[in-house]
C-alpha cells in the first residue's frame, strides 16, 4: 500500500478544535439516549473532516440487543453502513469513552485519522495502539455519566470490558 | 485485575489439537455458506475448551447486511451473544482467515485464549498482537477459497480489510 501522510506518522495531540466538542455532543446525546433505554452510556458519532457532515451515530447496545460486539464505536460504524476506504480516511470518530481493544482496531482497521474521547479516567482502553491523532477533552459530563452507571450496575459494567469484578473487589 | 495463567504468557505454537480441525470445519461451511449468500468467504467457530461445546458460528456478512462490523469472528461472537467473561476465557476461536485489527481487539477484549488460524497468506492480520496462543494450521481449502473470491470480486475484499486497491495494482 502507498504510505499516506497524517495517519500514524503524527504524535497525539490534547487540542481539540471548536468543532470537536459540538460534534462530541452527538456522542453524548446517543451516550444518554442508551441510559435511557437501560443501557451502558457509552456514545459515538463519525464526521466526515472534509465536509464536517455527521455521518451517523451510535450508542452501548450491549443490553438492548444482547450484543457482545455493539459498543459506542462500532454501533456507529454500523449504523453508518459500508463505506470506501477512502471516506474512513478523512472522518473523526467522536467516542465518549477511551476506545476499548475491540474498537481501538476497528480504528486501526479502517485507518480513521483521528479520534476525539470524552474522558478514559473511568476506562482507559487500547487508545494508546490507535494508529491516528487521539484528541482527548475530558469532559466532566461523560465522567459523570460513566460513574453514575458503573456505581448503579457494575455488573453489566465489568461485562462490557469483558471483566466478572474487579481485583479489589473480589 | 488479578493476572491470571496461561494468557498471554506464553509463546504462539503452531500445533493443532485433533478437536481443532474438527472445529474449524465448522468454520469453513460458514465460511462456504457466505459464500453461496454472495458474501466474502471467512467463517468462524467459537468452542468451550472445557466441555467441547461448539458456543456458535459465524461469517463474514459485510455484504449480505451491508455490515461494517460483521466479519467472521465478530459476526460468530454476536452469533453467540453476551457470554460471562468467564467462559470466553475457556474458549478457542476458530477463523479461516487471519484475523483483522478489529477482530484480534475483539479477542483481545474478551481475553480469549486460543485462536486457531486457518491461513494467512492471503491476508495476514493483526494476529502479531493477540494475547492469545496462536495455531496455525494452514489449511489448502481455506486459502483456495480465498484466492477464488479475491479473484472474483476483488473490490468487495479490498473493502473488507478497508482498503481500495492494493498499490501494485494502482
Ligand atoms: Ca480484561
Ligand atoms: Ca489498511
Ligand atoms: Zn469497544
Ligand atoms: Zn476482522
Amino acid at each position: 500500500m502507498t504510505p499516506r501522510k497524517g495517519i500514524g506518522r503524527t504524535p497525539p495531540t490534547s487540542a481539540p478544535l471548536a468543532a470537536d466538542l459540538a460534534n462530541m455532543q452527538h456522542a453524548i446525546e446517543s451516550a444518554a439516549a442508551g441510559l435511557a433505554e437501560g443501557g451502558v452510556p457509552i456514545g459515538a458519532c463519525l464526521v466526515n473532516n472534509r465536509t464536517g457532515e455527521v455521518l451517523g451515530v451510535g450508542r452501548n447496545r450491549r443490553v438492548q440487543m444482547g450484543s457482545a460486539i455493539r459498543h459506542g464505536e462500532t454501533d456507529c460504524l454500523e449504523n453508518v453502513g459500508r463505506l470506501p476506504a477512502s471516506v474512513y480516511r478523512e472522518c473523526t470518530i467522536y467516542t465518549t469513552l477511551s476506545p476499548c481493544a475491540m474498537c481501538t482496531g476497528a480504528c486501526i482497521l479502517y485507518e480513521i485519522p483521528r479520534v476525539v474521547i470524552g474522558e478514559n479516567e473511568s476506562f482507559l482502553g487500547a487508545e494508546q495502539t490507535l494508529k491516528a491523532h487521539r484528541i482527548k477533552v475530558h469532559l466532566q459530563e461523560c465522567k459523570v455519566m460513566m460513574k453514575e452507571f458503573i456505581d448503579m450496575k457494575p455488573e453489566v459494567w465489568w461485562e462490557d470490558i469483558g471483566e466478572e469484578k474487579r481485583a479489589n473487589e473480589a
